[in-house]
């Protein structure tokens, strides 16, 4: 080891999920089947590219405005960032400087734990119950700052608004942020509780219902307090983030509502349909609200199937950690997609 | 103030450089005068925006691998971010993890202190000399790594290869950040020493000559160590940074080596037509190795003079901080743009 060596920081490499370049029936990251709005490409098409060669907006005004006027909140209550991951790193660097731990689930979004020991932030995990479900009772003790996923990830199971307004009602006195990813394949959004709470803070992304997971763009809405210390953090050491081309999409993304939710409404409707056939092919799995379904099956060892769907060309995401050493996560795709998962396992299974 | 407030962390409001969306002359960010390369533009017409539901190759390999091709070095040897602010402050998280203090110049590229406090990195300023040029032997001393541009910001000043590498030399155990953002306006790059020496790092950008701040993308290129190190830590917290667009435009950018040297071309004649027009305006300025000019004139205060610019849509940067209180920091733009300055000066003046 040469000296400089002895003063880099030694994590823990991460092997993001597979982007394969060949042709896959790619069910493992939870993307859309479906592209962006048709707004998005002619944006792209129609861009004035003279403009890169200026900085952009650091407030990126057009996107706040955009999201402004569809969620019906103020612009200064809503803050943008490169994907949602990069929106939650900064609200954990902004919101949780406490000496008293972050409270989380166990099992949920496996960046939580890396963002809190990367900035040095006590936390304590709160155990999902058996059903993997969180116990709201869990969040009532003292702490730092709580952070949950709505629906949680990987379960896939959305807690009804009541149980997410007890928690938040509880923790006054600190940050709550309820991380709603898949919000809109499950029920009612914490948005609405934003007006009433101003320590709740809900983060949403792009990635997911909005099909641009390409273009890295994430949000939170939240009281202006809020959203004024964390745009405070961000202008303090890293001014120009979004580029232009995420603020120009991201605009024509947000204006179509209708294309928005018939995309939701087709996903929707292919979970249910897969949820029936995963049934009938004997299948266990967790009554999903997002858009991927986590399962396991009581014959099968999971690691092996999730190798086998691999070498048959099908990726499904495996962790073989502890709690869910058993479960696979799969995205809903298209039924065409999904037909020949289903094919795969009839003919695995000889059902 | 609300309890939970006491938890979140407090910064001082930083007011990034003013990007005004009225018709303005602006020379107060660096910025290239000129569009990007024509490829850009026609990638962004052919994009393959179903692409865009898809998360992005984390490892940016296309970009990656045009950078490598470009600078003919390995593609173990690149790295890319979101700008070069995020490459920078992804250094500081990865290599400065000592308890001896990191070592930069006084004068120079104000975001160094903002994240050495922010991640609680001990440093300490070296003093330039009263030329405003850094002096090598500061840098001998024990530390926890160093830092510099070069050339120097705001001073626009180059230091020749000698004195870069007498820097490197004296600190094989610590790593060497030199922080080229306007290097391709200057000189000689110390790409060139990254094959003789390890601890070193070159980071540059597509912000500046590359015409391309709009899209935010930035680049280290080193021993194939020490950009191991920095994947390590950026994928451990962070995997999907570099959006589909810049990818897919960066490339077309890099490809095009032609238009990248005849746009220098340009500016470094009309930065050195500038000076000449300052100094018959009896400024004085730095002798400018990068796009911008740092000038102050012994007659006018440079406050003043900055306010009159700007109420006359002519924007330029000015900082008022010790030991440069009276200078200004002009962009070099078009030779209409610099026209208009100088006519404004002129007149006001009555020279």
């Amino acid at each position: 080891m040469k000296a400089f060596e002895q003063n880099i920081r030694k994590v823990e490499p991460y092997v993001p999920g597979e982007q394969p370049r060949h042709k896959v029936i790619k069910l493992n990251t939870n993307e859309n089947p479906y592209p962006p709005a048709p707004g998005v490409t002619k944006a792209l098409r129609e861009m004035d590219t003279d403009r890169l060669r200026l900085y952009p907006d650091p407030a990126a005004d057009v996107l706040v405005g955009a999201l402004a006027d569809y969620y019906k909140v103020g612009k200064d209550q809503v803050f943008v960032g490169v994907g949602s991951d990069d929106v939650l790193a900064m609200c954990f660097l902004t919101f949780f400087n406490s000496d008293k731990p972050v409270l989380f689930p166990d099992i949920t979004y496996s960046f939580y734990k890396v963002w809190a020991e990367l900035y040095r932030i006590p936390y304590e995990c709160q155990k999902l119950d058996d059903d993997f479900r969180i116990v709201k009772e869990d969040y009532y003790k003292e702490n730092g700052g709580v952070i949950f996923p709505n629906p949680n990830a990987p379960t896939a199971l959305y807690e009804e608004l009541d149980a997410v307004e007890d928690i938040i009602a509880h923790n006054k006195d600190a940050v709550v942020i309820v991380d709603e990813a898949y919000i809109d394949f499950a029920g009612r959004s914490a948005l609405e509780l934003t007006d009433k709470y101003d320590n709740l803070l809900v983060v949403q992304t792009f990635s997911k219902a909005r099909s641009m997971a390409g273009m890295r763009i994430g949000y939170a809405i939240g009281s202006p307090l809020l959203i004024k210390y964390l745009n405070d953090a961000k202008y303090s050491f890293n001014s120009y983030t979004m580029n232009e081309t995420s603020l120009v999409c991201g605009v024509e993304a947000v204006k179509n509502r209708a294309y928005f939710e018939e995309g939701i409404r087709r996903i929707v409707e292919t979970r249910e349909w897969s949820k029936q056939e995963l049934a009938k092919l004997g299948f266990c799995f967790l009554d999903s609200s997002a858009n991927f379904i986590f399962a396991m099956h009581p014959e099968y060892d999971a690691k092996k199937l999730f190798e086998e769907l691999k070498a048959n060309g099908i990726y499904v995401r495996y962790w073989g950690t502890a709690r869910i050493e058993q479960y696979m996560r799969i995205s809903v795709g298209t039924r065409e997609e999904m037909e020949a998962l289903f094919a795969f396992f009839r003919q695995y299974m000889n059902r």
